[in-house]
């Protein structure tokens, strides 16, 4: 069949729409209809040429959802009509780390997915020229029709919006998984979150889900402060405009009569630069403070600290699609939005045709889009 | 009173044994009269001056046990003639760490005995001269007599014998609580130590008394395969012997052929080298390993890593006296020891009178020693 796409060509251009062929489902796999996706800072990183393993031409977009329309054979858990979210991260509960009931990190097509393949090796999309297109984290939202393996499809309810939902196939479960899966905060906890974007936000509204007591923003834009005191952000800091360190700044904002030690219980990294990761374990409380880093860093940027902080009691961790078993965990979270346990709405700031998708990217990096989404 | 003390008078200087003046104790406060003492890592690292806050002149030694003589006025749970384990990490059960139930690293003598003094601001030695003798860790037992808050002395058997349970005022306790309070490794674990001194051959017997499969030994000193293997290690590996990587080394020795990933699921360092601290973060299990920071690495030295490694689902965690509050777990590692479940006795390859202290530090800087001891 055909459908149209927004395809990645080269790194550092913009996408181009155009007409491309799909192939239809082999084996275990699904073709569905794309309803909607939204734009992440993942895509932007892979479009742009800095994620050393991005590969062209490549169909980009991996927070989606949308309808099942066809099934290959051998699919027993999905049906033409479904509802589904796209999983970058598949749950086939058979392999080593699904079984292992440690990790979300599924492996059983890591391999074909990182290579820009179904799990037989090759690519459904092409150019109308022939030329094969690269799949993209295992999901290629950017186009209206995609074929997906059936372990990387969460079934959701079907009176849930498309234009809401799909951010739950990134940003969503990404930040609030990590509160509730990584971190499992705790009732009465102290935290703090560096970064309030689309994830540090949803990290905010994990951390309120939770109990946590006091809920520390960090940005070095002035804007997101109402935006994270709308998700339950108790606190706001400007590293720029305080004097001193922000770790010092945090240790004491945390101290009370009793505790004159001070630092927070948990902290989030949401901003992928590696000095403010740092920030981010050191200004957690010794003896139990934990750091969860959820950016994505630079290639070959390193992380460091002095070990003392971590003998001393501090645990480093960090949190990939927060830690959730995408078939499991992401229907869940379906309910969760539509039972008013979590918001979506007001994030998603700005809706378009996918003919203006390269808009929606220019929006994200301005940073003046929380959440840009294409509705097919 | 007057005591017989090795007296650390300057960095980089051996040890003096002299007379000491040493008062009685204030409220809240214990005399005890030390019976044997170990000789650790740590009092080296403050003698040779490689430690910044190194204080002097000063009583070394924190790995003592012995017998209260006499307790000053507010001392309600010890009695003159019970057993004690001087305790460098005290435990109050008061503070706001004793109180969380989340860290061992109680707070409530942190700031004076960082300065080499009791609570309240003061020393109990003096040189014979009038000058004042600083406390070090809160222990002091190269001294034949010392005096130590009672929130500092853990209450033990009186049938154990002295000269092997000093051992569990440092080393012993924190090997084996580093795997049972903070990896909390289970049974069938694979895990791997890093440095097979006094520290790590006590990670490899927790190791065994928590029933891990697989237990790998990484040592540059070949003599120490035997000694790792009298405490239930596995396989051994010497970097220098190996082609390519000990990260990937390892790695491949843990893939099974159902789990083609491999990594540890556990890892120590107990060497202090912050190269060998990412060595063993790296080695472990993407999705779930853990590390275990033991070691004390030199003033300003950093540990790195890319922080995909922990986004990818490894934690980074460190201990300090193994996670123990001493008071409530050292006397439960004593009964181990009496009962057969721990082994001190071969570690203990040296035992020496006050005199010959010096002999002692030098035969653990030659790597001769596994644990020498000084018997009064
Ligand atoms: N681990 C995962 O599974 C996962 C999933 C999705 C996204 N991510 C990563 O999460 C990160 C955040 O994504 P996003 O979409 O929220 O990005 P975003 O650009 O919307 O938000 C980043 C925020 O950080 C702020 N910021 C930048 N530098 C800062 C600094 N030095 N101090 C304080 N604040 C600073 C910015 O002002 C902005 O508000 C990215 O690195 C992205 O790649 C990770
Ligand atoms: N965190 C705590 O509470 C605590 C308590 C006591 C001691 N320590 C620290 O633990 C560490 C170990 O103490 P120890 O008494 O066992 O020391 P040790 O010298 O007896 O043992 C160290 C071992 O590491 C080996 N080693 C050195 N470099 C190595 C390398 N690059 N690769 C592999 N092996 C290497 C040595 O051959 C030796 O066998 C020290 O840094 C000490 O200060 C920490
Ligand atoms: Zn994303
Ligand atoms: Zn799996
Ligand atoms: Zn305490
Ligand atoms: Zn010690």
């Amino acid at each position: 069949m055909r459908t149209r796409a927004a395809v990645a060509l080269a790194p550092g251009k913009p996408l181009e729409v155009m007409e491309v062929n799909l192939e239809g489902p082999k084996w275990g796999e699904v073709l569905i209809e794309v309803k909607a996706t939204g734009i992440c800072h993942t895509d932007e990183f892979t479009l742009s040429g800095a994620d050393p393993e991005g590969l062209f031409p490549a169909i980009l977009g991996h927070e989606g959802a949308g309808i099942v329309l066809e099934c290959g054979p051998g699919v027993t858990s999905l049906k033409p009509g479904d509802h589904v979210i796209p999983l970058y991260t598949p749950e086939c509960r058979q392999c080593p780390s699904c079984l292992s009931r440690k990790t979300n990190l599924c492996t059983a097509i890591r391999a074909t997915q990182g290579q820009g393949m179904m799990p037989d090796g090759t690519t459904r999309f092409s150019m109308l020229d022939g030329t094969p297109i690269h799949h993209y984290m295992g999901c290629s939202t950017f186009a209206n029709h995609t074929v997906l393996p059936e372990i990387a499809l969460a079934k959701v309810r079907e009176d849930a919006p498309f234009d809401k939902i799909c951010y739950i196939g990134c940003g969503v479960t990404t930040g609030v998984g990590a509160v509730i899966n990584t971190a499992k905060v705790e009732i009465g906890a102290k935290a703090v979150v560096y970064g309030l974007g689309g994830i540090g936000l949803n990290v905010i509204q994990g951390l309120r889900l939770a109990g946590a007591d006091m809920i520390i923003g960090v940005d070095i834009n002035n804007d997101r402060k109402g935006w994270g005191e709308r998700f339950g952000m108790t606190h706001f800091v400007n590293p720029r405009e305080i004097e001193g360190s922000v770790v010092q700044h945090i240790v004491n904002m945390t101290k009370t009569p009793f505790d004159q030690i001070g630092g927070a219980d948990y902290s989030f990294d949401c901003t992928g630069n590696v000095q403010v990761m740092r920030d981010a374990l050191e200004c957690t409380h010794r003896g139990w403070g934990q750091s969860i880093i959820i950016g994505v860093a630079p290639a070959g940027a390193v992380i460091e600290t002095r070990p003392f902080q971590l003998v001393t009691g501090r645990v480093w961790k960090g949190t990939a699609f927060g830690g959730a078993r995408g078939r499991t965990d992401v229907p869940k979270i379906v309910d969760w939005y539509m039972d008013g346990k979590i918001q979506i709405d007001p994030m998603i700031t700005h809706t378009m045709g996918l003919d203006d998708i390269n808009k929606g990217f220019e929006l994200m990096k301005r940073g003046e889009s929380i959440r840009g989404v294409v509705v097919y």
